[in-house]
């Protein structure tokens, strides 16, 4: 039941010899997610192992090029290696005319099929879903148009009880209704509640990707108790007025974000290129939010499951 | 004196996970020119410690992405950094209209001003020239049109011996004819021949970059007596029917050109990704060429003057 985000490039804007721009892989039940597509993408996917034709989904937060530039170099790639796949791009509506030329460039080649979806800078949205999985863009506050990115598990049934069925030697076909919250009604006539019969269904697990921003208090109104909050921190706080200007965050705005979002762990990237030593960003987000991570490139953050917790 | 030619990538175009797309820097006689740019050139710029602001002259061979997507980063890079410059990018006329879009959406806040200049694939053309330094563009034979480049100083004048200038008290004034050829008459009336004043001029130095090519003999139309042949060599012998497929070269291929063409160095590199050990490239091609080396990334190779090397 994996839910894993493994950090591919964790830099901002300008590079740096040993980071690289924004991008990152979420792996939620097999379900490969790519969040933002920094020059060097495909270089890290490579080194991380993570297989080109698990990609079928890329959410683009914006179009500063740190966040976008290594897309075209990923679809050319993929479409070398021969992978048939539609390729969902979820991203401002924009993208398509800045690089259809190039894909055009290689048409008559493509085995890729890029579909355009355009994100949606007003409210919250509802971009992607299947039976388990729910992925939501909400407006961010940048200088160009920005979303952020909430993808969670949907709500579950109740868990039966293996004992239970044993005790009362209930039918598997009332296994369903029971999951859906039906009590039962034993040969005998006895009723058995439900709480009876079944452990509450497992917590939906949650991930929040908040880049580039600055301090935005409506994320809350989306973003509330997610396992982990990714949210950018380019700047230590002794830079706080230029991180305004330039409405990037803090150490401080990120920590305040994961506490007003509730969320259990902080995981903090988008580093300014001036900065070579990290833990100073570790140290004063901690101050105000213990629970508080450098996001490592290479590095792969797990968020388990309850019953895995349990176990 | 310098001449330096430094690897930034020497990969062809599927990703490793520790080599590069095809770019590298030549420094001559403080021009800085940069052959490709693949994804990722300008971090390894930075890695390599290549100021930004000293590129001014990019040269494309073709257009394939792994030799031009790291243009776009590259440029928009230049501009967060406020470099004001005139950039001259030598490239198929096609790549205008494959990143305007996207120079057009960071513009307003352009300080960088690419300036395309089309390649001519028809025949050889000076494409850059100054007092001392030439740059000439090459049809070679490849899948799309590509371009191969040498560049070499320009002829120098003879070196005129101290020792004689003061032997016959030679003036000032006489110096620059007699570096130009001119004889010498004493005051007495005696005629001193010029080759009796003068060194040769030291021989000019040259360096071709052959990539993406087949083994192609009309390139020795143009190149003769490099001092360092970079020739593409994708595949090993082996694999030479898809390499004439594909028109790209084996190790053979490289070297019959650099013998073809008289190269004291044979550099070799846009190896496929197939490959992580190397050193079959360089035992195969030194059958045929035996001064040849791998082109390896972060490595800076040096052409030395004749001053150079004589002191």
């Amino acid at each position: 039941m994996p839910f894993e985000i493994t950090i591919l490039g964790s830099n901002s804007a300008l590079p740096t010899s040993d980071r690289y721009p924004t991008a990152q892989v979420v792996n939620l039940l097999g379900r490969f997610f790519l969040l933002d597509c920094g020059e060097g993408t495909q270089i890290q996917l490579r080194r991380n192992k993570i297989g080109f034709s698990k990609i079928k989904h890329i959410f683009i937060s914006h179009l500063h090029g740190d966040h976008y530039y290594g897309l075209i170099g990923l679809i050319s790639t993929m479409n070398l290696l021969g992978i048939k796949t539609d390729l969902h791009i979820y991203a401002p509506s924009e993208i398509k005319n800045l690089i259809q030329p190039q894909l055009d460039f290689i048409k008559g080649e493509m085995t890729v099929n890029p579909i355009f979806h355009p994100l949606d800078f007003k409210k919250p949205r509802q971009i992607f879903a299947d039976k388990k999985v729910e992925v939501l863009s909400f407006p961010v506050k940048h200088s160009i148009s920005t979303c952020g990115f909430l993808i969670h598990e949907l709500p579950r049934e109740a868990n039966i009880r293996r004992d239970m069925i044993e005790a009362y030697k209930i039918p598997v076909a009332k296994v369903r209704e029971i999951k859906a919250g039906a009590d039962f009604v034993t040969p005998d006539g006895d009723l058995i509640p439900n709480e009876r019969l079944t452990w509450p269904p497992f917590q939906p697990r949650q991930y929040a990707f908040c880049t580039d921003t600055a301090f935005y208090p409506p994320i809350a109104e989306v973003v509330q108790n997610v396992d982990i909050l990714y949210h950018e921190a380019t700047f230590l706080n002794d830079m706080r007025e230029y991180a305004a200007k330039t409405l990037h965050s803090t150490t401080t705005d990120a920590a305040e974000m994961a506490k007003l979002t509730h969320a259990k762990k902080l995981l903090i990237g988008h580093f300014s290129a001036r900065y070579h030593n990290l833990t100073p960003f570790e140290n004063e987000a901690r101050e105000i939010f213990e629970n508080t991570e450098i996001a490592r490139e290479g590095k792969t953050y797990t968020i388990l499951s309850e019953r895995e917790t349990r176990s």
